[in-house]
């Protein structure tokens, strides 16, 4: 089953707003088995989107529109609709009523401007009536045509409420049954992860993507064949295979993320992390608090920017950064263990470097970056040298700090299954 | 000058990876003046690219395609091209040698198949020869066709070094001047700014948009006039309007950022900023430090996401957390003065809130958030009740905490033009 998307707006088309709300819609209907035929981006302009809309009818299965369904006077897709379908627009009783129902939550709002909002091409169904989100759904030429709101929560909300279930239960594909998953790797380049798959010899039946998504690299594995039975089988043998020649360069899976997979290890093995942050300024305690329920296994830290935060939060001699610099293995070092001992955490994890653009020297360039660990056993310092961009190498740095963390984790997992061996 | 622009590959319609490429080229082409037509992504299916391709040549003055132009197998678009517009791919010597020359850069790279890189269309220009970045421009049918590679870095260096300044040479509008801004605006919701713009009486030649970009709204101000004269006195006179009406909360304009703004501020009152973090552990520091040169206004901060870093790294008395709780008024303040204190700053800014999904009260519900801010004059809380999920919430409180420092530091500025006054 086919499906193009289509989104509204003179915010995407000149870039002011990045269009996140299509791939959203495009990972969830590719998740769920559908063919993305294409997405198209097109400006708040009722023939263009006309013109869109008339041609994807034409070729797909189901189309999905995004953006212009607001009040305001750039937005034409309702109008757009009602021209391109030949469908008059109607006051949606409830809608209009919602509206009134809702009217103090809206501050200010004047209700005849409010009341576009309800005037809707004929036939359409509202999708949420009893919310404030817009969004409605055609069938026209027996296609369905789900047209949502531009603002990506209500976006989102709406597709995988409505869209989706309306998608699943109006036409079935089961020609084919499909397996797929993603591979996450790090700290392996797309080349190299290339080489290594290009040594398996896969049937035709298994298809294989790399993409890669900074500081990653992405590995698609897709498995299609009449029977369920033969999918499932070559898709669980292939994993294997796959896991096999990338090892422990795959961190993860589909949705998760470096910082979810150390969370859960950290958890597994009942270990509490803190973190000192010179260069990267916070981006790693950031990353690892986004996960919610972080608080069982990251106590928090210092982002010691400037070297007197170092002496005084860290217990850093200021002798030492005089001595080495703040840029270097003994004050990595040092940091790690400041951290872990100033806070009570099992491990100490603490980063610093140049990220650029200025601070660069010959012997320290832009990108050297030093990451400190310390933990009950022992504390060593790894160092790297990154190039790229300011955002790039802060980046690479934190990953590579929750990288290290990781396999530090996996190796004690290791460690205690031996034992119990 | 109408540009369409065309994003390739598997991973962007499966949704896998966000297309931000696509953005930035229309960004940066609007911000020069040229219309974006419509925007493209496409799988990597050569019939498919081929047809868009071919469309938007019988459409537009110039096209823009990114993506597939590597050497592994699901890189079509040299083939695609190839047969759409009838030119025989060619090897290209440039190329053949840059690859040679570059091979030891290239881990474990068959020859053999790096090669695929060099074999291009007929007529193609490559933009960056002695580069490893593929990319090249075709002329076909008197309009400039340029192929960039999908990885952002490169593409964003290809389109700025070669794609634009191509482009300005080609083909001149000169018709219509135009003048341009987007003011950002924070704590002030879309309908609010819609009704204080409505009550200015702006002449055919001006044309507002509205973007709400989350957490803000963006404001998008565009005044064209085929006199240059004109159109300029006529953006000042709108600017100024514009700037009326809405008062501080307009932060910035164009590429600014809230944060940058805010060390902008720091910086021309050499005043220290230090940051205590709770609940949005680490966001608040990440956002400063991204900006290159922090150094100067910024010290850095702890992240005491456990109540433990609380007492021991900012001085807060057990007492006062068990009295109040970490998520109170009290503490907010306490962990304010503290960090202050603690790192020697001139400012300490602290926040302390419920992020969720989980630990939400009754009487503290999920997105109760208090923000601190400790100066030598005064120190002083804030409560706000934030709706949404954990992103959400996270910045919305990193950017009121940036907010409330940059209206303190503009109070400062006035104060002082009051007492040279």
């Amino acid at each position: 089953m086919k499906v193009e998307i289509i989104a509204i707006g003179d915010e995407l088309t000149s870039g002011r707003i990045l269009n996140t709300t299509s791939g959203f819609a495009a990972r969830n209907l590719f998740e769920a088995g559908y063919e993305i035929y294409a997405m198209h981006t097109i400006g708040d302009s009722p023939g263009l989107i006309g013109e869109a809309l008339k041609r994807a009818i034409g070729r797909v299965d189901a189309v999905i529109v995004t953006g212009g369904l607001g009040y305001t006077d750039d937005d034409l897709t309702n109008e757009a609709v009602s021209k391109a379908l030949n469908r008059p627009t109607i006051p949606n009783l409830e809608i209009l009523s919602s509206i009134r129902e809702h009217l103090d939550e809206i501050t200010n709002a004047p209700v005849g401007e409010l009341e576009k909002l309800a005037l809707l091409p004929k036939g359409a169904q509202v999708l949420s009536p009893h919310s404030l989100m817009a969004g409605y759904q055609l069938i026209h030429e027996d296609r369905p045509i789900f047209f949502l709101p531009g603002v990506p929560n209500q976006m989102k909300q709406l597709l995988v409420e409505h869209v989706l279930p309306t998608l699943s239960t109006w036409h079935k594909d089961h020609h084919l049954s499909t397996y797929q998953t993603i591979f996450r790797i790090f700290n392996l380049p797309e080349i190299e992860v290339n080489r290594r798959i290009s040594s398996l010899d896969f049937p035709p039946d298994v298809h294989i993507g790399y993409y890669p998504v900074f500081p990653e690299v992405h590995l698609s594995l897709i498995v299609r064949n009449k029977k369920t039975n033969n999918a499932k089988k070559l898709f669980r043998s292939s994993s294997r295979a796959i896991c096999t020649v990338l090892g422990d360069a795959i961190y993860g899976q589909d949705r998760d993320s470096m910082e979810r997979v150390v969370g859960y290890l950290l958890k597994k093995n009942n270990f509490q992390l803190a973190v000192a942050e010179s260069c990267t300024g916070g981006l790693i305690c950031k990353k690892l608090t986004d996960a919610p329920g972080s608080s069982s296994y990251f106590l928090g830290g210092v982002v010691s920017y400037a070297n007197s935060l170092k002496s005084g939060y860290l217990d850093i001699p200021t002798k030492l950064l005089n001595e080495y610099g703040a840029v270097s293995r003994e004050v990595a070092e040092a940091m790690a263990v400041g951290v872990k001992k100033t806070s009570c955490s099992d491990i100490g994890l603490a980063v610093t470097g140049i990220a650029g653009p200025e601070g660069g020297t010959e012997q320290k360039p832009v990108g050297t970056i030093y990451i400190g660990i310390a933990t009950a056993e022992e504390n060593w310092v790894t160092k790297f040298r990154f190039s790229g961009d300011r955002w790039q190498i802060r980046n690479l740095t934190a990953q590579s700090g929750l990288d290290l963390i990781r396999k530090y984790l996996l190796q004690q997992d290791s460690g205690k299954q031996q034992t119990h061996f």
